[in-house]
């Protein structure tokens, strides 16, 4: 199941009169395509159509247009949970530019595929590492002719089909150093006097805001179960979980994906303390 | 296809030599997750790790959230169009707090995975009513750490998915009472003065109003295609779909699970009439 | 893989004893029944029970309420990049009424299944043209009983699921002459002036405008990179993709459905000129 990076251009399994391993039965969608305009589901075609074997797990559609920086926390984080597969990310406002289309090979085993602007790489470490990558402009294994905007139909869904069918990473494109690839700032973690100041990483669909600190960070503001701790100008209490506060109350917890969450229960802490992704906190 | 509560704590098929069944090859998801946060891709990957062969069908992940009453009522009503299968009911407030995670064997032969907080019992009844139920509490079937905040991950998936996989009802945790299951408080019909009050129960994407009413139920105010009700301060006309009433004008018909809505041609009735789930309204 | 139109009412497969066929591995679903209500998993539920092979392909179920025209463009559009398989398309403001549901078989071999209210012919065209047609009214193929208002679960996803399991397009009902479906009025694409007139047909999730107008269409309008179009009051440059104009500014592209397009790079060009479906636009 794990992807062999030294395998070479042909496709896996062409050798020797093996027949052909299918090396991966998932492949996972992270756009910011929406839901509304079909742009999904003709991904879905196309890799069925390549890949008849796979099952597609859309992860998200509705990360922020263009909002790389979302997207690429979304799937570094996500991610982990998954088995090993192919892993398509398209947040490209640069689609059809000279931005290069990029697969990566994770030490876990995986396959990032996507454009090269940072969308990849948080979620390449968070899958142990990348151990190669290379640019996907092998013709052949795309869908002609190829649209200069709409990479996802004709380049990335169907490289990642291909990759899932038995392609060789090699045989996609040149080979490119990942200590070359495009990286995003590094979220915000630093001491404040007594406290921490921190990035808001995330605000999901609850309104639980997601800061960029992990609980290790937090250790000098006492972990202790009701706790006090100031988010900026409000009050939280150290809780486990949303049910371990009064109703309407607001508390920090560790979230599922290993970060400090502030969170009310039964309520949005976003709107309650009018919180943004990219909002800078100070923890006190 | 069905499932047996009688087998014992052993995967099904383990025992007598004979190969591995897997009984269930559908598992629906129903979660107040959004499609945003990758929740549900999450969910989706957990259970194709342990259960490849099923298909996983999303039968909505827009539950209000914390909208327990909305899920029970979806799955009550849904569920019986399905075939037999494993239904992930996922509506939570009470995540990681002292609720049950449960597992509910129906006499149809399903089985509803999902929080003891009333959200599967009407779906049972709809599926001929709960032969067995357990608590879903064996470390063996989650998916570790199990985190305080995100069970539909680390519990109702892998249980749901491992269910799909043969493994028995029994396996999962300590039996339960099916009678000691939480309910939640019936839908409001009853008769008032010449007429009928009763519940919205639900307002769809079209803007159907539906009611906890059923056609028997208003057998006194007049069926006849044609004949005027008075729903509250409004007028509507007995058909049986849309188009049988002028663009435009509101019908009382029978929707297609079996209960009296309020609808308009083309438009909202839930705007024109301003009705909202959980608001009484009066037919005479 | 293709349909064959005369093969008469029989399951295909089901003569000479050979085994029974399963001539399509797709369905693809384009709804406008939003994905809050549940009415999607349950077409979802009906087409895995008869059909457990297939790949459900979701390619929109946001096509506004009633807006047949929007469905229309969408299918045309998108089915292209689809491999053969059977299409269903329902926004069907008329269901329950005396519309026929029909079933279209294509020159490319698919089958298109949805109401006869000009939904499906445009996608029949973008697909080969109709080589046949049938209303799909034997009752053997339905799911009973049939409700009077969600012929998505009763009607057209059983008959889907039929067709991709071997059924004869004859065998779903009487014949229908492909010339007799019902067709929506033509986009508007007409010279006006030294340039050209034309609809909007859509607006996608980016805020990018699609015209009815080709690019061969505009070719009197200078087709260099950089020229100067005007748009109504407003001035875009010819490009061939969003990141070759500056930031905020407007261009004007061939998109991936062959379709001249007004775009800005990073932001809604529907916004900024304040365009919607329907609209005609004048370009200079």
């Amino acid at each position: 199941m794990h992807f062999e990076p030294a395998s070479g251009a042909e496709p896996a399994g062409s050798e020797a009169g093996r027949p052909a391993r299918q090396p991966y039965d998932l492949i996972t969608l992270t756009t910011d395509y929406g839901l509304r305009d079909g742009f999904v589901g003709a991904c879905h075609g196309v890799i069925h159509e390549r890949a008849p074997h796979v099952r597609i797990v859309d992860l998200s559609h509705f990360v922020g247009a263009g909002d790389v920086r979302r997207g690429a926390i979304l799937l570094a984080q996500m991610l982990p949970s998954f088995p090993v597969g192919v892993h398509v990310g398209i947040v490209d406002p640069g689609v059809g530019t000279d931005r290069e289309p990029v697969a990566v090979a994770t030490v876990r085993g995986d396959v990032l595929v996507g454009p090269d602007n940072g969308l990849l790489v948080w979620a390449a470490e968070a899958l142990g590492g990348a151990a190669a990558a290379v640019s996907t402009t092998e013709p052949r294994w795309h869908r002609h002719p190829v649209s200069r905007t709409f990479h996802g139909r004709d380049i990335f869904a169907p490289v990642s089909a291909h990759l899932a069918s038995g392609a060789a990473l090699r045989g996609l494109g040149p080979v490119v150093d990942p200590e070359s690839l495009i990286r995003l700032p590094d979220p915000v973690v630093r001491s404040a006097g007594q406290g921490v100041e921190t990035e808001v990483l995330a605000v999901d669909h609850f309104g639980n805001v997601q800061l960029a600190a992990r609980p290790e960070d937090l250790a000098t503001l006492g972990a202790d179960p009701g706790a006090v701790v100031h988010v900026g100008a409000h009050r939280a209490r150290r809780a486990q979980t949303f049910g371990d506060v009064p109703a309407g109350a607001v508390a920090l917890i560790e979230d599922s994906a290993g970060h400090a969450a502030v969170v009310a229960n039964g309520a949005s802490a976003a709107e309650m303390l009018d919180l943004h992704p990219g909002d800078l906190v100070e923890l006190r």
